[in-house]
């Protein structure tokens, strides 16, 4: 098997002379006077590696989106970017790739017609590069949390507890649809379901993350999440992907300071190993992508209340039109984000203390008794990437606001002892990891950047 | 909040006379003559911080289960198996525990009630080393596979491909089950459904990562699973994580070395970084789990055929009382497992070449034609823990097998055409997170090594 320092992107920097054994993925052959090129492609870098190869050493079947392993001499490349390439010696085709059918052929192919074709897709320049930047980020968001004693937590996937309200759910169950069980009243009998009782895809670990936070006192979770909406847009999927750190003993401020180092970091570490897909994504595909991530991770993020940023808004209403009104009490829009981040800041922007009737129940209740302590961090170019608080630690506010909700008292019976027993300040924030690849690539369509999209209508593969 | 360096563990290397803020939850408290003696813990490691305190700087509320914040200095420690204790100076409760209901009170109590209170068991000796060895093994798979160059790949947890086959799916629906869309034929209109089509759980990652072990080489899953197996035993959970490494231009040798080499680098990783909770695991719960756990690290593993297998045990057969009968041909049991590693070699061994008949469709058929490229990985004292094959690289013989057995065609359309455009040799295999746990620890019931487990008729928290 291919061992670290045998990947294509550890050929480049071997000396000229190097006999080696190169094994990938054709992404072109052109075939000129006595000799023949093939871009070798094995995934590991963005760079294809330049195969030279007399006629006579090329056999059958060397065509785009072929399986070949070359052995051949590294020699000093006149102009293919690199400073080495191939010179080959002998070919095999491991696994040839009939050029009259093979789907993607070397050209151009929309996005869309990629997307149906997933298990080949990963293959091309672009997809290539999301998956290189998703892996890279996914490693930085394990690291950033380890450095500093995160202890990491498998929050439950399957829930049965509708606790925690943040949207549409899928429901989960092993009954035989044809041939229901009903209860004598006529409903569904869920107790002669898999877990005696309706069962659910989790919609956020964060619930189950505080417990863990009060007894390991830093911890985070990284895992798939699940929201039932019909939303057709770019920027909806019904699986994702998110990280929810959770930290005892931490306010709003120390929320907010943790929020500014995370993204600095993954996006450092990313402008940092990534280098030449994030160079492909900014030529290619959107072309602020690494300025913006420049300037975010050197930046000191700008602060400030919801109150003070619809003051910033009213002010600007006055010369510029927004699709929404604004007024203390409404939700920010995109174009209020945008305004706020693009306009005026220029650079990311936390916000803070919202009105307590736009967020969830276990947020923080301010003194003023109207505002919650809830933080959104807005990026430029993107909007909200991070939303969290800190959380309501006192018992007999939470219960006060639980009644008042009108949500189901029973279903938190655990959340409340979290507040009985051993309370302790403490806070946390979300993030999706798609969105964090959108912002790190510059794509536009959140089906891109994860590997097989579940959205209404598609879940193939 | 809680900084690198000032968790508790941090304390107890820092010099005598630092003046410091512990934070924590309460072990225990006791009272002697003028002086109260508190063991504080805040989950960063196995030891407690001892608190040494005069009665008059002891606020009301120090109970069993209390959170506290003790600004004190660090004096030299008699004999509380560490080097310093803290003289407390000023005792803040932040969260009482009132002593008359909390249900963790200083004692112990079974492992089957402590399930009922998964939001406290987390603070328990057992539970904090348990959880703590599971942050350090999960972190460790990801170093050992980043490290290789292994690219991490989400694949899907929801699938509409009923292509797996490893076991019994949970359904996936958004229909309201009280009012079923039906076809003009009577049955179920999932076309109704969310998907479009019936949807799952997954049961595993596989199928997908292969796709993309060809495009990047190397990659590997780490991901939840899930199997809807009426199974209620201490070895089977219906929601688990698995790990999933696949790997092209390998076969079954390199996979059997990558498989030995991984287990080693993750058990050392827990050797070296969990020492307390594993001294904690030998002396309370299994005595063998440090010795097993140092002698798998060091030793070679030993490597048999199946049929060479079956050979040793039809032998042992003969003075040896197996309850299930040995044959060329029959599967292994956990008796035979075990007698294998516990007895004929003494050290993990790694089982090659099964019989086709009992092993999966996508595993590579020897030239015997009667064998597969299959191995399983058995370890002294828990048997099978890894599972694995070089797959199936040739499309002819796959389509063959697929239609022997009567598998889906349609569905594996897109596994088929990755044998059809670019195929290479390729191998992977799977691991049980819990189980893998379920080694490091030594403890009997897979519910005691998950967060919050999911087995039949149970999914609460």
């Amino acid at each position: 098997m291919v061992e670290p320092g045998q990947y294509l992107r550890d050929l480049f920097t071997q000396p000229v002379g190097s006999a080696v054994v190169a094994r990938g993925w054709v992404k072109t052959v052109r075939s000129g006077k006595g000799v023949s090129f093939i871009q070798l492609s094995d995934g590991s870098c963005f760079a294809d590696l330049q195969v030279v190869a007399d006629p006579s050493v090329v056999p059958e079947g060397v065509t785009t989106g072929a399986c070949l392993s070359i052995a051949g001499e590294l020699v000093a490349s006149p102009g293919s970017g690199q400073a080495v390439e191939l010179q080959a010696k002998e070919i095999t085709v491991l696994g040839p790739a009939d050029s009259a059918t093979y789907p993607l052929q070397p050209k151009r192919h929309t996005f869309e017609f990629l997307r149906e074709q997933a298990h080949l897709r990963v293959r091309s320049n672009t997809f290539g590069a999301v998956f290189r930047v998703r892996n890279a980020v996914s490693w930085a968001i394990h690291k950033f949390f380890q450095e500093r004693g995160f202890l990491y937590v498998h929050t439950p996937i399957i829930t049965t507890s509708d606790a925690e309200g943040a949207g549409a759910m899928f429901g989960v169950t092993t009954l035989d649809l044809q041939n229901l069980p009903r209860t004598e009243a006529g409903g569904i009998d869920f107790k002669e379901d898999f877990f005696g009782k309706q069962a659910h895809l989790t919609v956020s670990g964060q619930l189950e993350a505080e417990i863990f936070a009060l007894a390991f006192t830093n911890c985070y979770t990284f895992g798939p999440t699940f929201r039932a909406e019909n939303s057709n847009t770019p920027r909806h999927l019904a699986e994702f992907w998110m990280i929810e750190p959770e930290m005892a003993f931490c306010d709003l401020e120390g929320n907010k300071a943790l929020a500014e180092a995370f993204l600095k970091y993954v996006i450092q570490h990313v402008l940092d190993t990534c280098a030449a897909d994030l160079e492909f994504f900014t030529k290619r595909i959107d072309e602020n992508v690494l300025p913006t991530l420049e300037k975010v991770a050197t930046s000191t993020f700008a602060q400030v209340t919801y109150t003070e940023a619809i003051q910033q808004l009213e002010k600007a209403a006055k010369s510029h039109k927004f699709e929404f009104p604004v007024f203390w009490g409404c939700d920010l829009q995109s174009e209020h984000e945008r305004y706020l981040t693009d306009e005026v800041f220029q650079r990311p922007v936390i916000v803070t203390d919202y009105p307590k009737e736009i967020k969830a129940f276990y947020m923080r209740l301010n003194d003023d008794e109207k505002t919650v302590r809830a933080m959104d961090v807005l990026a430029p170019r993107i909007g909200e990437i991070i939303g969290g608080s800190q959380r309501e630690e006192r018992y007999d506010v939470l219960i006060d606001k639980i009644r008042k909700q009108e949500l189901p008292e029973e279903a938190y019976w655990w959340y409340l002892e979290l507040r009985k027993y051993g309370s302790a300040p403490h806070a946390g924030f979300g993030l999706g990891l798609e969105r964090l690849v959108l912002y790190l690539t510059g794509m536009k369509n959140i089906r891109d950047v994860i590997p097989f999209p579940r959205t209404p209508g598609s879940a193939d593969f």
